[in-house]
Protein backbone atom coordinates (compact mmCIF):
# COMPACT_ATOMS: atom_id res chain seq x y z
CA UNK A 1 0.00 0.00 0.00
CA UNK A 2 1.40 2.92 -0.86
CA UNK A 3 1.49 6.02 1.04
CA UNK A 4 0.87 9.45 -0.07
CA UNK A 5 1.16 12.91 1.04
CA UNK A 6 -1.89 15.37 1.59
CA UNK A 7 -1.15 18.91 2.28
CA UNK A 8 -4.78 20.48 3.28
CA UNK A 9 -4.90 24.40 3.96
CA UNK A 10 -8.37 26.52 5.38
CA UNK A 11 -9.21 28.93 2.77
CA UNK A 12 -7.67 32.63 3.59
CA UNK A 13 -10.06 34.82 5.76
CA UNK A 14 -13.33 36.32 3.91
CA UNK A 15 -15.24 39.41 4.13
CA UNK A 16 -17.77 37.41 5.71
CA UNK A 17 -15.41 35.44 8.33
CA UNK A 18 -14.50 39.65 9.18
CA UNK A 19 -18.07 40.68 9.51
CA UNK A 20 -18.29 36.97 11.75
CA UNK A 21 -21.21 36.10 9.80
CA UNK A 22 -22.26 32.30 8.91
CA UNK A 23 -20.67 32.26 5.20
CA UNK A 24 -21.36 28.58 4.21
CA UNK A 25 -22.08 28.30 0.50
CA UNK A 26 -22.19 32.19 0.08
CA UNK A 27 -19.81 32.83 -2.16
CA UNK A 28 -17.44 35.28 -0.42
CA UNK A 29 -14.56 36.71 -1.39
CA UNK A 30 -10.94 36.90 0.75
CA UNK A 31 -10.52 39.66 3.11
CA UNK A 32 -7.21 41.48 2.98
CA UNK A 33 -6.01 39.88 6.18
CA UNK A 34 -7.34 36.90 4.25
CA UNK A 35 -5.32 37.20 1.14
CA UNK A 36 -1.84 37.80 3.34
CA UNK A 37 -2.51 34.69 5.17
CA UNK A 38 -2.86 33.16 1.80
CA UNK A 39 0.39 34.61 0.93
CA UNK A 40 1.80 33.25 4.48
CA UNK A 41 0.85 30.14 3.37
CA UNK A 42 2.27 29.89 0.06
CA UNK A 43 5.61 30.65 1.54
CA UNK A 44 5.57 28.19 4.27
CA UNK A 45 4.91 25.79 1.69
CA UNK A 46 7.51 27.36 -0.75
CA UNK A 47 9.97 26.87 2.71
CA UNK A 48 9.24 23.62 2.64
CA UNK A 49 9.96 22.48 -0.85
CA UNK A 50 6.86 20.95 -1.31
CA UNK A 51 5.70 19.65 -4.80
CA UNK A 52 2.54 18.56 -5.97
CA UNK A 53 1.28 16.31 -8.35
CA UNK A 54 -2.69 17.67 -8.32
CA UNK A 55 -4.65 19.75 -6.39
CA UNK A 56 -7.90 19.94 -5.20
CA UNK A 57 -10.50 22.49 -4.34
CA UNK A 58 -14.38 23.56 -3.42
CA UNK A 59 -15.95 25.66 -6.38
CA UNK A 60 -16.14 28.58 -3.94
CA UNK A 61 -13.75 31.40 -4.82
CA UNK A 62 -12.51 32.18 -1.18
CA UNK A 63 -10.96 28.54 -1.83
CA UNK A 64 -9.48 28.91 -5.48
CA UNK A 65 -8.26 32.13 -4.34
CA UNK A 66 -6.23 30.70 -1.78
CA UNK A 67 -4.93 27.51 -3.85
CA UNK A 68 -4.06 30.33 -6.65
CA UNK A 69 -1.86 32.35 -4.61
CA UNK A 70 -0.08 28.97 -3.13
CA UNK A 71 0.12 27.75 -6.66
CA UNK A 72 2.15 31.40 -8.03
CA UNK A 73 4.36 31.64 -4.55
CA UNK A 74 5.14 28.27 -5.26
CA UNK A 75 5.64 28.25 -9.16
CA UNK A 76 3.18 25.92 -9.59
CA UNK A 77 0.50 27.21 -11.69
CA UNK A 78 1.17 24.48 -13.84
CA UNK A 79 -0.52 21.77 -11.92
CA UNK A 80 -3.54 20.26 -12.38
CA UNK A 81 -6.67 21.46 -10.35
CA UNK A 82 -9.69 19.53 -9.50
CA UNK A 83 -12.74 21.73 -8.26
CA UNK A 84 -15.91 19.75 -6.55
CA UNK A 85 -18.59 21.31 -4.64
CA UNK A 86 -18.17 18.31 -2.54
CA UNK A 87 -14.96 19.98 -1.00
CA UNK A 88 -17.92 23.19 -0.38
CA UNK A 89 -17.67 24.63 3.16
CA UNK A 90 -20.80 23.36 5.12
CA UNK A 91 -23.92 24.64 3.99
CA UNK A 92 -25.54 26.91 6.84
CA UNK A 93 -29.01 27.01 5.73
CA UNK A 94 -31.09 29.36 7.09
CA UNK A 95 -28.40 30.79 9.33
CA UNK A 96 -26.28 31.87 5.68
CA UNK A 97 -25.64 35.43 6.42
CA UNK A 98 -26.65 36.13 9.83
CA UNK A 99 -23.74 37.46 12.16
CA UNK A 100 -23.05 34.71 14.45
CA UNK A 101 -23.49 37.32 17.68
CA UNK A 102 -26.72 38.65 16.85
CA UNK A 103 -27.56 35.28 15.85
CA UNK A 104 -26.87 33.89 19.55
CA UNK A 105 -28.30 37.37 20.68
CA UNK A 106 -31.62 35.68 19.40
CA UNK A 107 -31.49 32.45 19.98
CA UNK A 108 -28.95 32.29 22.61
CA UNK A 109 -25.48 31.09 22.81
CA UNK A 110 -26.31 27.52 23.68
CA UNK A 111 -28.56 26.91 20.67
CA UNK A 112 -25.64 28.78 17.97
CA UNK A 113 -23.34 26.18 19.74
CA UNK A 114 -25.54 23.03 19.50
CA UNK A 115 -26.03 24.30 15.41
CA UNK A 116 -22.53 25.09 14.71
CA UNK A 117 -21.13 21.45 16.59
CA UNK A 118 -23.30 18.91 16.52
CA UNK A 119 -22.85 16.21 14.62
CA UNK A 120 -25.69 15.40 13.14
CA UNK A 121 -28.70 17.75 13.85
CA UNK A 122 -28.49 20.45 10.52
CA UNK A 123 -28.89 23.95 11.25
CA UNK A 124 -32.52 25.46 9.64
CA UNK A 125 -32.88 24.98 6.14
CA UNK A 126 -32.35 27.58 3.53
CA UNK A 127 -35.90 28.37 2.78
CA UNK A 128 -36.80 29.81 -1.03
CA UNK A 129 -37.17 33.16 0.76
CA UNK A 130 -33.94 33.73 2.17
CA UNK A 131 -32.42 36.63 0.62
CA UNK A 132 -29.19 34.37 -0.54
CA UNK A 133 -31.60 31.34 -2.06
CA UNK A 134 -31.43 32.50 -4.90
CA UNK A 135 -27.77 33.41 -5.25
CA UNK A 136 -26.46 30.32 -4.06
CA UNK A 137 -29.02 27.87 -4.99
CA UNK A 138 -29.36 29.11 -9.01
CA UNK A 139 -25.45 29.39 -9.02
CA UNK A 140 -24.00 27.60 -12.50
CA UNK A 141 -21.69 25.25 -10.81
CA UNK A 142 -24.25 23.67 -9.18
CA UNK A 143 -26.58 23.10 -12.36
CA UNK A 144 -24.84 19.55 -12.91
CA UNK A 145 -25.71 18.51 -9.96
CA UNK A 146 -28.70 15.23 -9.61
CA UNK A 147 -31.65 15.73 -8.07
CA UNK A 148 -31.59 16.40 -4.49
CA UNK A 149 -27.84 16.67 -3.96
CA UNK A 150 -28.57 20.21 -3.27
CA UNK A 151 -28.79 20.92 -0.06
CA UNK A 152 -30.35 23.27 1.81
CA UNK A 153 -28.65 22.75 5.24
CA UNK A 154 -26.25 20.41 6.02
CA UNK A 155 -25.07 19.03 9.66
CA UNK A 156 -21.44 18.31 9.79
CA UNK A 157 -22.48 14.40 9.27
CA UNK A 158 -24.42 15.31 5.89
CA UNK A 159 -20.86 17.61 5.28
CA UNK A 160 -18.55 14.22 5.56
CA UNK A 161 -20.54 11.91 3.60
CA UNK A 162 -20.52 14.24 0.32
CA UNK A 163 -17.02 14.95 0.90
CA UNK A 164 -15.97 11.29 1.97
CA UNK A 165 -17.68 10.38 -1.06
CA UNK A 166 -15.04 12.63 -3.55
CA UNK A 167 -12.20 11.33 -1.12
CA UNK A 168 -13.08 7.38 -1.72
CA UNK A 169 -13.75 7.88 -5.46
CA UNK A 170 -11.33 10.74 -6.85
CA UNK A 171 -8.99 11.71 -3.62
CA UNK A 172 -7.58 8.19 -2.58
CA UNK A 173 -9.32 5.12 -4.35
CA UNK A 174 -7.38 1.99 -3.95
CA UNK A 175 -3.76 2.18 -5.54
CA UNK A 176 -4.95 0.27 -8.74
CA UNK A 177 -4.58 2.61 -11.51
CA UNK A 178 -3.03 5.36 -9.41
CA UNK A 179 0.16 6.91 -10.55
CA UNK A 180 3.24 5.43 -8.97
CA UNK A 181 5.49 6.86 -6.51
CA UNK A 182 4.77 9.82 -3.94
CA UNK A 183 0.95 11.45 -4.56
CA UNK A 184 1.40 14.86 -3.28
CA UNK A 185 -1.86 17.29 -3.05
CA UNK A 186 -3.07 20.32 -1.97
CA UNK A 187 -7.08 20.53 -0.57
CA UNK A 188 -8.20 24.17 -0.22
CA UNK A 189 -11.21 24.09 1.48
CA UNK A 190 -11.98 22.02 3.83
CA UNK A 191 -8.93 22.23 6.07
CA UNK A 192 -7.72 19.37 7.67
CA UNK A 193 -6.14 19.82 11.54
CA UNK A 194 -5.34 16.97 14.14
CA UNK A 195 -8.66 16.00 13.40
CA UNK A 196 -10.22 12.14 13.88
CA UNK A 197 -9.90 10.72 10.26
CA UNK A 198 -13.57 10.93 9.54
CA UNK A 199 -13.75 14.77 10.23
CA UNK A 200 -10.85 15.57 8.30
CA UNK A 201 -12.62 15.72 5.37
CA UNK A 202 -15.30 18.50 5.08
CA UNK A 203 -15.83 20.09 8.47
CA UNK A 204 -14.44 23.23 8.36
CA UNK A 205 -16.07 25.73 10.59
CA UNK A 206 -16.89 23.91 13.54
CA UNK A 207 -15.25 24.24 17.64
CA UNK A 208 -11.91 23.62 16.73
CA UNK A 209 -11.26 26.00 13.73
CA UNK A 210 -7.78 25.55 11.70
CA UNK A 211 -6.49 28.59 11.46
CA UNK A 212 -6.61 30.06 8.03
CA UNK A 213 -4.24 29.65 5.22
CA UNK A 214 -2.71 27.57 7.44
CA UNK A 215 -1.01 24.38 5.68
CA UNK A 216 -0.68 21.04 7.44
CA UNK A 217 0.74 17.73 6.00
CA UNK A 218 -0.73 14.67 6.29
CA UNK A 219 0.53 10.92 5.12
CA UNK A 220 -2.58 9.31 3.41
CA UNK A 221 -2.66 5.85 2.84
CA UNK A 222 -5.60 4.60 -0.16
CA UNK A 223 -8.38 5.33 2.57
CA UNK A 224 -8.30 8.46 5.39
CA UNK A 225 -7.85 5.82 8.37
CA UNK A 226 -3.77 6.12 7.46
CA UNK A 227 -3.81 9.87 8.45
CA UNK A 228 -1.01 11.54 10.08
CA UNK A 229 -1.13 14.79 10.33
CA UNK A 230 1.27 17.60 10.83
CA UNK A 231 1.85 21.31 10.69
CA UNK A 232 3.76 22.50 7.52
CA UNK A 233 7.52 23.74 9.02
CA UNK A 234 8.10 26.81 9.05
CA UNK A 235 4.43 28.24 9.21
CA UNK A 236 3.50 30.09 12.18
CA UNK A 237 4.60 28.54 15.61
CA UNK A 238 1.15 27.58 17.13
CA UNK A 239 0.47 23.80 15.53
CA UNK B 1 -23.51 18.58 -36.15
CA UNK B 2 -23.79 20.89 -32.96
CA UNK B 3 -21.50 23.98 -33.04
CA UNK B 4 -19.52 25.48 -30.10
CA UNK B 5 -18.10 28.61 -29.09
CA UNK B 6 -14.81 29.11 -28.50
CA UNK B 7 -13.00 32.41 -27.18
CA UNK B 8 -9.31 32.57 -28.34
CA UNK B 9 -7.29 35.04 -25.87
CA UNK B 10 -3.77 35.63 -26.57
CA UNK B 11 -1.76 36.16 -23.06
CA UNK B 12 -1.30 39.78 -21.90
CA UNK B 13 2.40 40.47 -22.85
CA UNK B 14 5.54 39.30 -20.86
CA UNK B 15 8.35 41.08 -19.56
CA UNK B 16 10.10 39.56 -22.56
CA UNK B 17 7.75 40.50 -24.85
CA UNK B 18 8.81 43.97 -23.86
CA UNK B 19 11.87 43.21 -24.14
CA UNK B 20 11.52 42.17 -27.52
CA UNK B 21 13.19 38.70 -26.73
CA UNK B 22 12.25 35.51 -28.48
CA UNK B 23 9.91 34.01 -25.77
CA UNK B 24 9.16 30.68 -26.48
CA UNK B 25 8.85 28.11 -23.66
CA UNK B 26 10.69 30.28 -21.52
CA UNK B 27 8.17 30.99 -18.65
CA UNK B 28 8.05 34.75 -18.39
CA UNK B 29 5.39 36.60 -16.14
CA UNK B 30 3.25 39.23 -17.48
CA UNK B 31 4.73 42.59 -17.26
CA UNK B 32 2.22 45.30 -15.76
CA UNK B 33 1.08 46.06 -19.02
CA UNK B 34 0.42 41.79 -19.93
CA UNK B 35 -1.80 42.59 -16.60
CA UNK B 36 -3.41 45.36 -17.94
CA UNK B 37 -4.29 43.48 -20.94
CA UNK B 38 -5.77 40.54 -19.09
CA UNK B 39 -8.05 42.89 -17.17
CA UNK B 40 -8.98 44.63 -19.96
CA UNK B 41 -9.99 41.35 -21.67
CA UNK B 42 -11.38 39.75 -18.47
CA UNK B 43 -14.11 43.01 -19.17
CA UNK B 44 -14.43 42.52 -22.48
CA UNK B 45 -15.59 38.87 -21.86
CA UNK B 46 -17.78 40.40 -18.50
CA UNK B 47 -19.57 42.73 -20.89
CA UNK B 48 -19.98 40.26 -23.66
CA UNK B 49 -21.89 38.07 -20.99
CA UNK B 50 -19.93 35.21 -22.07
CA UNK B 51 -20.18 32.13 -19.91
CA UNK B 52 -18.03 28.83 -20.49
CA UNK B 53 -18.24 25.41 -19.81
CA UNK B 54 -14.35 24.74 -19.46
CA UNK B 55 -10.86 26.27 -20.43
CA UNK B 56 -7.71 24.99 -21.94
CA UNK B 57 -4.53 26.53 -21.22
CA UNK B 58 -0.68 26.37 -22.05
CA UNK B 59 1.13 25.45 -19.04
CA UNK B 60 2.80 28.55 -19.29
CA UNK B 61 2.53 31.10 -16.55
CA UNK B 62 1.55 33.91 -18.84
CA UNK B 63 -1.09 31.86 -20.36
CA UNK B 64 -2.54 30.89 -16.93
CA UNK B 65 -2.28 34.46 -15.32
CA UNK B 66 -4.35 35.82 -18.03
CA UNK B 67 -7.03 32.96 -17.85
CA UNK B 68 -7.25 33.34 -14.18
CA UNK B 69 -7.56 37.32 -14.82
CA UNK B 70 -10.75 36.65 -17.53
CA UNK B 71 -11.83 33.49 -14.49
CA UNK B 72 -11.76 36.11 -11.94
CA UNK B 73 -13.14 39.29 -13.67
CA UNK B 74 -15.90 37.29 -14.83
CA UNK B 75 -16.77 35.47 -11.83
CA UNK B 76 -16.40 32.26 -13.02
CA UNK B 77 -13.66 30.70 -10.89
CA UNK B 78 -15.12 27.71 -10.54
CA UNK B 79 -14.51 26.39 -14.23
CA UNK B 80 -12.57 23.22 -14.98
CA UNK B 81 -9.28 24.26 -16.30
CA UNK B 82 -7.29 22.16 -18.68
CA UNK B 83 -3.34 22.90 -18.44
CA UNK B 84 -1.44 21.06 -21.10
CA UNK B 85 1.83 21.84 -22.89
CA UNK B 86 0.17 21.26 -26.29
CA UNK B 87 -1.08 24.68 -26.04
CA UNK B 88 2.18 26.37 -25.08
CA UNK B 89 4.21 29.32 -27.86
CA UNK B 90 6.20 27.74 -30.15
CA UNK B 91 9.43 26.32 -28.97
CA UNK B 92 11.94 29.10 -30.66
CA UNK B 93 14.89 26.98 -29.68
CA UNK B 94 18.47 28.37 -30.13
CA UNK B 95 16.71 31.71 -30.47
CA UNK B 96 14.70 31.86 -26.83
CA UNK B 97 16.13 34.53 -24.99
CA UNK B 98 18.14 37.11 -27.83
CA UNK B 99 16.81 40.11 -27.89
CA UNK B 100 14.91 40.18 -31.38
CA UNK B 101 16.67 43.50 -33.16
CA UNK B 102 19.81 41.74 -32.13
CA UNK B 103 19.71 38.72 -33.61
CA UNK B 104 18.23 40.72 -36.77
CA UNK B 105 21.76 42.67 -36.65
CA UNK B 106 23.65 39.36 -36.09
CA UNK B 107 21.98 37.48 -38.77
CA UNK B 108 20.14 39.80 -41.08
CA UNK B 109 16.60 40.94 -40.90
CA UNK B 110 15.60 38.68 -43.87
CA UNK B 111 16.98 35.81 -41.95
CA UNK B 112 15.23 36.41 -38.96
CA UNK B 113 11.65 36.97 -40.78
CA UNK B 114 12.58 33.65 -42.37
CA UNK B 115 12.66 31.44 -38.50
CA UNK B 116 9.83 33.45 -37.76
CA UNK B 117 7.18 32.98 -40.71
CA UNK B 118 8.51 30.32 -42.55
CA UNK B 119 5.65 27.57 -42.56
CA UNK B 120 8.24 24.47 -41.99
CA UNK B 121 11.45 25.72 -41.40
CA UNK B 122 12.13 25.42 -37.63
CA UNK B 123 14.62 28.28 -35.85
CA UNK B 124 18.62 26.49 -34.93
CA UNK B 125 17.51 23.71 -32.07
CA UNK B 126 18.40 24.44 -28.29
CA UNK B 127 20.89 22.52 -27.30
CA UNK B 128 22.30 21.63 -24.10
CA UNK B 129 24.35 24.56 -23.53
CA UNK B 130 22.08 27.07 -24.26
CA UNK B 131 21.67 29.31 -21.01
CA UNK B 132 17.94 28.28 -21.18
CA UNK B 133 18.50 24.76 -21.97
CA UNK B 134 18.40 23.05 -18.52
CA UNK B 135 15.76 25.68 -17.10
CA UNK B 136 13.16 24.67 -19.55
CA UNK B 137 13.76 21.06 -20.27
CA UNK B 138 13.99 20.31 -17.10
CA UNK B 139 10.62 21.78 -15.10
CA UNK B 140 8.84 19.01 -13.69
CA UNK B 141 5.85 19.72 -15.84
CA UNK B 142 7.11 18.17 -19.34
CA UNK B 143 8.57 15.24 -17.30
CA UNK B 144 5.55 13.48 -18.26
CA UNK B 145 5.96 13.69 -22.15
CA UNK B 146 6.88 10.50 -24.15
CA UNK B 147 10.36 9.91 -25.27
CA UNK B 148 10.54 12.72 -28.39
CA UNK B 149 8.01 14.56 -27.65
CA UNK B 150 10.00 17.62 -25.76
CA UNK B 151 10.95 19.95 -28.76
CA UNK B 152 14.32 21.53 -29.08
CA UNK B 153 12.91 24.16 -31.29
CA UNK B 154 9.69 24.20 -33.24
CA UNK B 155 8.52 24.90 -37.22
CA UNK B 156 5.34 26.85 -37.46
CA UNK B 157 4.19 23.03 -39.01
CA UNK B 158 5.39 21.54 -36.13
CA UNK B 159 3.77 23.62 -33.57
CA UNK B 160 0.51 22.63 -35.18
CA UNK B 161 0.97 19.29 -35.09
CA UNK B 162 1.24 18.82 -31.67
CA UNK B 163 -1.75 21.63 -30.65
CA UNK B 164 -4.22 19.97 -33.56
CA UNK B 165 -3.77 16.37 -32.34
CA UNK B 166 -5.03 18.31 -28.93
CA UNK B 167 -7.13 20.33 -30.86
CA UNK B 168 -9.08 16.86 -32.44
CA UNK B 169 -8.97 14.56 -29.20
CA UNK B 170 -9.76 17.35 -26.24
CA UNK B 171 -11.47 20.19 -27.62
CA UNK B 172 -13.49 19.43 -30.63
CA UNK B 173 -13.56 15.56 -30.59
CA UNK B 174 -16.48 14.47 -32.99
CA UNK B 175 -19.63 14.95 -30.79
CA UNK B 176 -20.36 11.01 -29.47
CA UNK B 177 -19.01 11.71 -25.89
CA UNK B 178 -19.89 15.45 -25.23
CA UNK B 179 -21.78 17.29 -23.14
CA UNK B 180 -25.07 18.91 -25.23
CA UNK B 181 -26.11 22.32 -25.57
CA UNK B 182 -23.67 25.16 -26.50
CA UNK B 183 -20.15 24.64 -25.60
CA UNK B 184 -18.10 27.64 -24.64
CA UNK B 185 -14.69 27.42 -23.82
CA UNK B 186 -11.70 29.96 -23.41
CA UNK B 187 -8.55 28.97 -24.46
CA UNK B 188 -5.37 31.14 -23.60
CA UNK B 189 -2.36 30.56 -25.46
CA UNK B 190 -1.93 30.62 -28.61
CA UNK B 191 -4.82 32.94 -29.97
CA UNK B 192 -6.89 32.71 -33.25
CA UNK B 193 -7.49 35.83 -35.26
CA UNK B 194 -8.98 35.32 -38.25
CA UNK B 195 -6.10 33.33 -39.92
CA UNK B 196 -6.66 30.21 -41.61
CA UNK B 197 -8.23 27.49 -39.50
CA UNK B 198 -5.08 25.79 -39.36
CA UNK B 199 -3.09 28.49 -38.34
CA UNK B 200 -5.42 29.13 -35.79
CA UNK B 201 -3.91 26.64 -33.02
CA UNK B 202 -0.34 27.09 -32.37
CA UNK B 203 0.99 29.83 -34.20
CA UNK B 204 1.04 32.74 -31.87
CA UNK B 205 4.33 34.68 -32.91
CA UNK B 206 4.59 35.14 -36.58
CA UNK B 207 4.10 38.23 -38.34
CA UNK B 208 0.27 39.09 -38.06
CA UNK B 209 -0.01 38.58 -34.10
CA UNK B 210 -3.07 38.96 -32.42
CA UNK B 211 -2.83 41.77 -29.95
CA UNK B 212 -2.36 40.60 -26.48
CA UNK B 213 -5.59 39.64 -24.12
CA UNK B 214 -7.88 40.20 -26.92
CA UNK B 215 -10.82 37.91 -26.90
CA UNK B 216 -11.80 36.62 -30.48
CA UNK B 217 -14.88 34.72 -30.71
CA UNK B 218 -15.17 31.62 -32.96
CA UNK B 219 -17.87 29.64 -33.77
CA UNK B 220 -16.99 25.87 -33.94
CA UNK B 221 -17.63 22.75 -35.00
CA UNK B 222 -15.89 19.21 -33.97
CA UNK B 223 -13.32 20.04 -36.73
CA UNK B 224 -11.65 23.69 -36.75
CA UNK B 225 -12.77 23.62 -40.82
CA UNK B 226 -15.65 25.39 -39.53
CA UNK B 227 -14.14 27.68 -38.13
CA UNK B 228 -16.17 31.89 -38.14
CA UNK B 229 -14.05 34.13 -36.23
CA UNK B 230 -15.54 37.27 -34.83
CA UNK B 231 -13.86 39.93 -32.64
CA UNK B 232 -15.63 39.94 -28.81
CA UNK B 233 -17.50 42.91 -29.11
CA UNK B 234 -16.57 45.93 -26.54
CA UNK B 235 -12.93 45.05 -27.06
CA UNK B 236 -11.14 48.19 -28.52
CA UNK B 237 -11.51 48.74 -32.08
CA UNK B 238 -8.95 47.91 -33.87
CA UNK B 239 -10.71 44.33 -35.06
Amino acid sequence: MSTHHLVMVRHGESTWNQENRFCGWFNGQLSEKGAEEARRGAQAVKDAKMEFDICYTSVLKRAIRTLWTILEGTDQMWLPVVRTWRLNKRHYGGLTGLNKAETAAKHGEEQVKIWRRSFDLPPPPMDEKHPYYSIISKERWYAGLKPGELPTCESLKDTIARALSFWNEEIAPPDQGRQEGAHRCTREQPAGHRQAPGRDVGAGDHGDEPAHGDPHCVRAGPRPEAHQAHAVPGRRGDH
